[in-house]
């Protein structure tokens, strides 16, 4: 899942750059594009040796933010077939400030002209994951240089990972995921202290018939002051129990 | 250097499907390629967006091991620029009693057909790591599931990752890896706890005039029944100081 989020995250460089407004031309002036959100649902993972694409489009842009879609697709001999799709939330920051900034603003809003408003994507936009007093630290991690990106900060697949290593492989033996979101809240750097606290949703019965687990995931940063911890991530994973 | 090292087994594994040796004709015999020693060494880093490619042959066949080098190489204006090359030894396991097999009987030794003994690979042979009694106790892991592969072992790649992450992101900004070489020695299982123990060979002036500092690593893994460890990899590293 890490891997098909590096996919995903590497689709919408190209995408964006191609057009003029990726990271390119932002790094001319002093801006940059920051994940917000992404949620991953897929109905079937592609196996070893499958030959896939990811297709990547702009559903819409606002001032501070962008909704970006992932469609996960192969082709077949008689068309296509469809592993899952995704849903991202960009900002753009000045990288002097570390300040939002108007992504309107970029070449007279020229991202306008590539908004896809009609293709559609058929999996639950991203909303705020909830917690409750109940969420138990489950684990705590010292990050290192192989979490960190090309800026310093914690990667953000690293922190799929991260969060995905919550359950072992026994868990995964007998759980596929469903919905995969995370929010990113607030950059951390490498040599911070994570703490992640897990909170069990109760199981559903799914449309599907199989039964459903939902999980929220809150990822902390420790602060060397001994002042409260700060928020980083916030993650919510459904899986899906084997038949 | 993960990332990196990624792609070269890729490379041998797209390299000897076409040829007919690989994965998807040992699955049908219950047999598969096991990686024994990797090797990597860059003069210079594919830098992001810089299009490059992997190129891979095999050195030498013997009965019990296979000798497989790796060129890392762009295309440019005026012919083309060489990044580095790596070094592999690959033994072949039956899959049931996972003891080695002749990779000579494969095919009557179809594997020397493609033995390619002209080709240059200037960099060094993998040779044992020699490690002294000194070496210091580092750091404890526990393994997770992102750490495993499809057979459940302890990926080649995420063993890398650890050794590279024996040191911090200050260090890398001052030291760039010269050499990188792995032996893997034994397998290890996701929940396995690994040791990594590390010997500082003392400084030397490199060829180039730039001052090198070499280590050797160790990793164990814990065993249940509190008997000796058991020596699961080697690794030795060679950084070169920034002038």
């Amino acid at each position: 899942m890490g891997h098909l989020g590096n996919h995903m995250l590497n689709a919408a460089d190209f995408h964006s750059n191609d057009r003029g407004f990726g990271m390119h031309y932002l790094n001319t002036i002093q801006k940059t594009w920051v994940l917000s959100r992404l949620a991953i649902e897929m109905t079937e993972m592609p196996e070893a040796y499958d030959r896939f694409h990811v297709e990547t489009w702009v559903e819409s842009a606002m001032r501070f933010f962008t909704n970006r879609n992932f469609r996960v697709v192969a082709d077949t001999a008689d068309g296509e077939k469809v592993y899952g799709y995704g849903r991202s939330v960009w900002a753009m920051i000045d990288t002097e400030t570390r300040q939002p900034t108007d992504i309107l603003a970029i070449k007279d809003g020229s991202i306008r002209d590539y908004i896809e408003a009609e293709k559609t994507c058929p999996i639950q936009k991203s909303s705020r994951v909830k917690m409750g007093p109940d969420a138990k630290l489950v684990r705590t991690i010292d990050t290192q240089y192989s979490d960190v990106d090309i800026n310093g900060h914690i990667n953000s697949v690293k922190y799929i990972e991260h969060v995905l290593d919550l359950w072992n492989l026994e868990w995964y033996k007998q759980h596929s995921i469903r919905r995969f979101e995370i929010a990113y809240v607030a950059e951390a750097h490498q040599g911070d202290r994570l703490s992640f606290y897990m909170e069990h949703t109760p199981s559903e019965e799914a449309d599907s018939g199989h039964e459903e687990q939902a999980f929220s995931v809150r990822i902390v940063k420790e602060t060397e002051d001994g002042c409260e911890p700060v928020e980083t991530c916030r993650s919510h994973v459904v899986f899906v129990t084997h038949p």
